[in-house]
């Protein structure tokens, strides 16, 4: 096959950045081969109110008005059981985003996951309107902790998962970028029970780039550190066979997270988080070939994340559907413009597949 | 106590560098507390004969006369027993350092440590002469390799130590910058006989900074990144519990390892290496004080490696010996001239002991 239709596309795990990073990147969403786009608060201040995500999903329209953006909430004790139920009502947001304090990139407003019980009503509230609730799976570490370290805080994180889809079994919990074989077990544990034509409650999503990489990749190369980090060769086998497993619990969201080179080429304190929005698509095929897998792509990248986040296709701003064409072409080195330049995943590198709007 | 005499101080592991770098750094040696130091010879090209290795002692010499230098080759197809032969008669090299290809920083003419037997004529030199072989111990990763990772290679490497300790007993063998667990225990197992007045024929030295780094120290900051890696708590404690052991077979070597700035601050493809060499006394006092240790410093530092390498202290380019002033100081941010500066270890840091020369 030399051209595959994937559909609607569907990236559930976006971050976009304001200001000029915004304005680089935003675009960007479809040239990468995504039509629906599910999109980070961690700004800085983190979203937490109406009309400031409101007015940001009017600025996102504007810089790419094809693309259909789904918005969420930071998860902070600003959010009431009545924000909540307003913003569902007016279809202003689609779920909330749960950062630990202190694991990655913005996220010093986070919240101790030890402690979810007083945001129990707010889970109840998300529950009834139907909201998702999205989850950085790391335990965070207190200063001087000898127990968490960067590459067990997600297998630590899994018994909170585990809890909180018990207290709340109709809530629809992801757990975001899993990158450990522990977590895809968890998630296939939680959907032990799954038939066919069941409804899924709870689900994985997983980024393209840590289908490639492992802890040599990123050691000494800052431009492939990001939170959570890789981790080893046996955890990325169990993500490849997640994403081409066919199984609805595990759809695609890639936690494209753009910084400026500066924040990269740093001797301390490097920016977390890898962009691969503009050749996402592309990025996935090559992992999804190499596996024989490519028949299965669609439903990662497409069906089983609009399922989950029930959208409907008749109100989409566009209704494009993504090709795959197998034509070679180089990642640029950067992408950017004279005030902001970015890093994409694998730059310089040779891609088989670009796509095609039709 | 306020000030505590360490005697004749020695680094068994320093890199100094040629050109500009070694102009900046090879003074810093004696600044650091440091009165013997054992030379790395990964220069580019390596160190492989007896004129270069007496010129780059020379120049070292010129730069910084009170310090005493141990000088070593670098292990390649180009040693003879001939060669080493000669170059030990003339007292020209101290030892041979193994570099695993492609392990580190300028390793590239390393070699397959899984094919040791074709020095075996080299070694049996070696051994007959007294001279000392250092071991990068980490098992290099072939291409796809998926078994070899930044984790587990010193302890894949252990296997190899013990083979050739067990083929030449009477060889002296140091496996360098100890970071795991295993290392420690694989040291304290060959040593498993040794009686008070033994002599040590296998010994591992122990940086500065692996005595307080760990994984998540390193992640994302490329200041803290060297090979081998710094591991978890659990094997950052012991190697405190060896080298304040007062055991004859763990000793100092720095492994001070300088590169420009602008080898650190990159986007990819950062240097491995970290710069203690200026403040190496200093770091490792804070160390061996929260431990209630500083009793065994004098051991660790001087005695032991002195010991080991059979150094003969009337003949030393100076006879001061180092003392330990409590007095704090913070570390520079930078340390250079207008054209090479290097990040120190810990820089901006408040360290609480000062060194002296009486």
């Amino acid at each position: 096959m030399s051209e595959i239709e994937l559909g609607i596309t569907a990236d559930m795990h976006v971050h976009l950045r304001d200001g000029k990073m915004m304005e680089l990147i935003a675009p960007t969403v479809r040239e990468g081969g995504i039509s629906v786009a599910y999109i980070m608060p961690n700004l800085v201040p983190p979203i937490t109110t109406i009309d400031r995500v409101v007015e940001y999903k009017q600025q996102l329209e504007n810089l790419s008005p094809k693309t259909t953006f789904l918005m969420s909430f930071y998860l902070s004790p600003e959010l009431t059981p009545e924000l909540i139920n307003e913003a569902a009502s007016k279809g202003a947001i689609q779920g909330v985003k749960c950062y630990p304090a202190g694991v990655t990139t913005n996220s010093a407003h986070g919240v101790d996951p030890n402690d979810f019980t007083k945001f129990y009503p707010v889970f109840e509230a998300m529950e009834k309107n139907n909201l998702v609730l999205n989850l950085h799976g790391e335990k965070p570490a207190k200063k001087d902790d000898e127990e968490i370290n960067i590459l067990n805080a997600e297998p630590l994180f899994l018994p909170i998962l585990e809890k909180l889809h018990s207290d709340f079994p109709n809530l629809k919990i992801i757990l975001e970028h899993c990158t450990s074989k522990q977590a895809v077990e968890m998630i296939e544990k939680l959907n032990s029970g799954y038939k066919p034509g069941d409804k899924v409650n709870v689900a994985g999503t997983i980024t393209a780039h840590h289908l490639s990489l492992t802890i040599d990749n990123w050691a000494g190369n800052p431009i492939n550190y990001c939170k959570p980090v890789a981790k080893f060769p046996q955890d990325k086998k169990y993500l490849i066979e997640a994403v081409t497993s066919g199984k609805p619990y595990f759809f695609f969201g890639s936690d494209s997270a753009p910084h400026p080179i500066e924040g990269k080429a740093r001797h301390t304190g490097v920016c977390a988080g890898i962009y691969t929005q503009k050749y996402a698509i592309s990025y996935l095929a090559e992992v999804f070939e190499k596996k024989d897998k490519l028949d299965q792509l669609k439903k990662f990248v497409s069906d089983f994340g609009l399922e989950f986040y029930d959208v409907d296709t008749s109100k989409l701003k566009n209704s494009d559907k993504c090709w795959l064409v197998k034509r070679k072409f180089n990642v640029p080195e950067i992408i950017g413009n004279k005030e902001i330049t970015v890093v994409p995943f694998k730059a310089g590198d040779e891609l088989d597949w670009q796509i095609e709007w039709r």
